[in-house]
């Protein structure tokens, strides 16, 4: 067979794919934001009739066939041509492993957790939920198996976010992080300068907050014309395409940073999600790199840009005039506010130092589920021990502790890693930028992020997938990635702030 | 093969078919309430991919084979299979005859026609609309071609609302219809008694017209456990299941009449869909009787229950709480307002006397142009001149003309005369149930609405398509259908407020 043909025809069937994926992302948005509560069964069996939809398109032979053609043909040595066919046949190859009654319990048992562990939380009650995450953990177990992995089970969950990473790799950048990170937040609460989040309490009316909040992101680029703002308990950003991102936040009334840190953090997701090349759609060249550096445009976004002065040089006036008791409170006072630096229970609220511990926290309990050296009904205690070891005390509730995140009630274990190589990606990549761009502060403090956006747009989000995460931040940092960028960017704040 | 087996399985694929349906529902929400304006290409892929799934599998030749297994089995003498395997037949065999090519491109007209539709009211510019317009007439006339018909190629049409009637049967009662109606709205025309809807105009604030909307649908017996209520520029309702029925309005804040009655509507339809069988998800034995029936549903809440005495005597104290400019105006004063006559240019404005012209004036043009006795370039001004000739003036626009409704943006023909016959089948259902059930207006208002809700949910909601409507019909009400009971009703109308 021509071997143009094979890749035309492998281009069709894998858009079909792509469709698909995109039309089971609807229905997960859907779940998250206006689904009837007794709908959830319903949803549950549409969602598992998709994914084994899904499973029976990127298992077919067919598919395996025209990759062994295009692979063997001269088409291959493109480099575009080259990323879509190690991507295609990763895939691929993931999928064939998995027996599809594996997928179909796997889709059933993801949307029940989610449902247990919203009332779970809700009623700070884990007995509601560990029967389920208990089935989770057996089915990804089952899953692992299926894949395959060198060391541990959790390479095979890892591989899934970040392909290319090991469970070893990830231990040893958190450690080296931790190392530095530790003794960072030591001089914080050793320093004489204090900030403090309290003069910011007050009434924030979520409507001004939705305003506000959406002024903002449609000025750093978000585009609502693709793309919508709603409300969910737990803010998210999904892409069914260049032209559909939506992304959501939650509103504290007495407390507006948090959910507009929360916006700025999904419409990071977002714009990585808008930049993506459209006519790419279905191809791992028109997908984002990695979860990591997804992560990565989430932070860069809400912590390198928007916790800087110049940012609020240009935003802080707008802010005072939408949120009255943000008028007896000066500039400086509220972006060292922002800046505040402690330790606390719940990771969405935690400032960006000390978030990377709460990382840190859950790999190490997920990697020991996975491992099989913690079972379920051990996991409060492990969690609040844990707590107390990195923390110095333990939650209050289970709701403020174990039961506080989303993830494992869909089964995604080996995800949280990812936000703490986020947070490296992110800060390694603003280095680079401002090595090429000179210093940013000048635009950003006139509310002009356009250079910045479309450097990221050109240099990571219309690559797609033609390099993975490791050789990325190669060609773009022109380094490996390594916790020192973060940890300088870290220090910097500490001398600002914490002198 | 055992024919037990054999219905086991086609109930299996006719499942699946169930979902898919729900699935692509949903996506047409979407498409209507939050859908950026940017994805409505991607929304069309996605919906086109699913109407072609949809086909393939209810084509299926196993389909028909296992059909004709059961169908000459003992089996088939069971009520409830016969009514499965009648309707299983002609969803087969009619996919069977329409071309997967044409049903694909039918898919993707009908989402660019109503966006270009949405452009083209907005604008009051036919010309945007027309060329859609022309293809799906285009399209609309293969279908025809391809299922085939008796006489007119609008019968194939309406087999798709109305298994079973025929374009001569819908012209003979809708003429039947007018002929009793013409003399009546001409009595209200000249009676001394007038009534009118200017003391209602005020401001009602969208919160206050929501709350209030929401409150009088949960009393009725809307689940919003099992349904959610949304905003959108065409009300509509949709269920993907019982238990999950979703239905929308628009707010006028100058007149919270218009929103509050099309709320009502909807929930008259959301209350079959929420009362449809769900165990029976995916059969017919599960699935609403006919468009006309669905109708009657809404009709049945929005006019026989919603715009009486007694209705208003429980919710008009309510409705004077919430809207302050109510508190002038009597309750008495307020029903004739609600049952006011008057020949207005749109249909979903007007009273539920007139409405019934606006229905034939379609139902007269649709029919011409789907026979080829009508260009669609000439519609505005064939609009114009039935508009005149049977109301007696011509629409101040287009948009208020020729583009006010939805249907034909979608293809929907065939479709109008349903509203029409909803309404005999709504008036014919009530007496039936007052024979049975006593007159209701005491129950009423007090606020009870259960046993007229329960009586519907056993008659007509649990009964799904045991019967053809027309069948369905006769067991509820003893007689055939037919225009003399909504005559009666209107009559009565006319004495009590144009007396």
């Amino acid at each position: 067979m021509d071997s143009k043909k094979a890749y035309q025809e492998l281009l069709s069937l894998e858009r079909t794919v792509g469709l698909w994926t995109s039309v089971d992302a609807v229905l997960g948005w859907d779940e998250s934001t206006y689904l009837p509560e007794a709908a959830v069964g319903l949803r549950g069996e549409q969602k598992a009739l998709l994914a084994s939809t899904v499973h029976d398109l990127v298992t077919n032979p067919r598919i395996g066939d025209l990759l062994t053609i295009v692979q063997d043909s001269p088409l291959a040595t493109d480099e575009e041509v080259a990323a879509n066919l190690r991507e295609f046949r990763r895939a691929h190859d993931r999928a064939t492993k998995l027996p599809p009654s594996l997928v179909h319990r796997i889709a059933l048992a993801s949307t029940r957790g989610r449902e247990a562990w919203i009332e779970a939380r809700r009623r700070s009650d884990y007995s509601l939920f560990q029967p389920h995450l208990e089935s989770l953990l057996k089915l990804r177990h089952e899953e692992c198996s299926a894949l395959g992995f060198c060391e541990n089970p959790y390479d095979a969950m890892l591989d899934h976010y970040e392909p290319g990473t090991r469970t070893q790799g990830i231990a040893g950048i958190l450690d080296a992080l931790k190392r530095e990170l530790v003794p960072l937040i030591d001089r914080v609460r050793g320093s004489s300068q204090k900030s403090s989040l309290e003069a910011l309490k007050a009434h924030y009316p979520v409507e001004s907050q939705y305003e506000f909040g959406k002024a903002t992101v449609v000025a750093l680029g978000f585009d609502l014309k693709r793309g919508r703002i709603d409300t969910t308990t737990h803010p998210f950003c999904s892409g069914f395409g260049p032209m559909d991102v939506r992304i959501t936040t939650r509103y504290d009334t007495t407390f507006f940073p948090s959910s507009f840190y929360s916006l700025l953090h999904e419409a990071g997701h977002g714009l990585y999600e808008q930049g993506l090349k459209e006519e790419k759609f279905g191809q791992p060249m028109g997908a984002a790199c990695s979860t990591a550096i997804h992560e990565s445009q989430s932070r860069m976004w809400e912590n390198l840009v928007g916790r800087r002065h110049s940012f609020w040089q240009h935003f802080y006036p707008k802010a005072q005039k939408v949120f009255s008791p943000l008028q007896s409170i000066s500039g400086d006072e509220f972006v060292r506010a922002m800046n505040h630096v402690e330790l606390s229970p719940i990771r969405v609220e935690a400032d960006e130092m000390t978030y990377n511990l709460h990382i840190i926290l859950r790999f190490e309990l997920e990697r020991a589920m996975l491992d099989g050296d913690l079972h379920t009904r051990d996991l409060p205690g492990a969690w609040n021990e844990k707590c107390k070891q990195i923390f110095g005390f333990t939650p209050p509730s289970d709701a403020l502790g174990c039961l506080q995140d989303v993830h494992w009630s869909g089964g995604d274990f080996g995800y949280f890693p990812t936000y703490a190589l986020g947070n490296m990606y992110a800060a390694q990549f603003f280095e680079a930028a401002e090595r090429e761009l000179g210093n940013l502060d000048a635009q950003f403090s006139q509310g002009q992020f356009g250079q910045l956006r479309e450097w990221l747009r050109r240099k990571i989000h219309c690559q797609g997938q033609r390099y993975i995460a490791s050789e990325l931040c190669q060609k773009v940092t022109g380094l490996e990635l390594s916790h020192e960028a973060l940890i300088r960017h870290l220090t910097k704040k500490c001398d600002t702030f914490y002198g």
